[in-house]
């Protein structure tokens, strides 16, 4: 399978509200983590071969904190695990789709990942990794 | 595997334009598809174990004509397969869940789902059905 769903990222107000759902259902909640670069606290949600990443602000200058404010609580973004990464963005240049940043970047993990603009993907913020990831 | 995502339910304002990036990205799309009852015109893009369905509004009550209006594009649902439908179900109304209705529904297709309020879950309008749907 080359193609899948890496993760959901949804922002939230309060970690402890929004995981409570996930814990009824049976579903295991990782322990919070934070990352400080991106001003956020987190849990994962495993789902099948996919997972939900439950975001909360720790500053109100973080992404997260503003969508929240503009937007409200909800699902920020959806990152899909394509076969070859630098494959699908020159690809995605050629034919004019709008990246948030022009070049692959490298984040905390070693993982490699794009965005896609949300005007070029029916209003959806497009993350995009390796499947090898 | 128990819990999955099914699929992502995404509101976009032109079929053609939204389903574009994940053509370009390899993926196959379904051929368009009418649902006269829910006033939706709409394409599926399987990703993995999970879909992404692209919602189309066919008329300006549909719910998904309502969503853009007030929201913009964007998703507009995620689903889930969860093990057991009415276990779930009565889990989550004696821990005080709010759902969007109280009984368990049954589609067209003959499957049974039922819609967690996006209050009780993080601000996402989150839909169960069972995995052996």
């Amino acid at each position: 399978m080359e193609f899948s769903i890496d993760h959901l990222g949804i922002a939230v107000k309060s970690l402890a509200a929004a995981k409570s759902i996930y814990e009824k259902l049976g579903l295991s909640v990782s322990p919070e983590e934070t990352v400080e670069q991106e001003k956020v606290r987190l849990v994962m949600v495993p789902v099948g071969e996919s997972r939900l990443e439950l975001l909360e602000a720790t500053s109100d200058d973080s992404t997260i904190a503003k969508f929240i404010a503009k937007r409200g609580e909800g699902l920020h973004h959806v990152c899909l695990r394509v076969p070859d990464l630098a494959v699908a963005v020159a690809k995605l240049k050629q034919d004019g789709v709008r990246l948030v940043s022009e070049e692959i970047k490298t984040g905390a993990g070693g993982y490699k990942y794009v965005f896609v603009h949300p005007q070029s993907a029916g209003g959806v913020l497009l993350e995009l990794v390796e499947s090898q990831h």
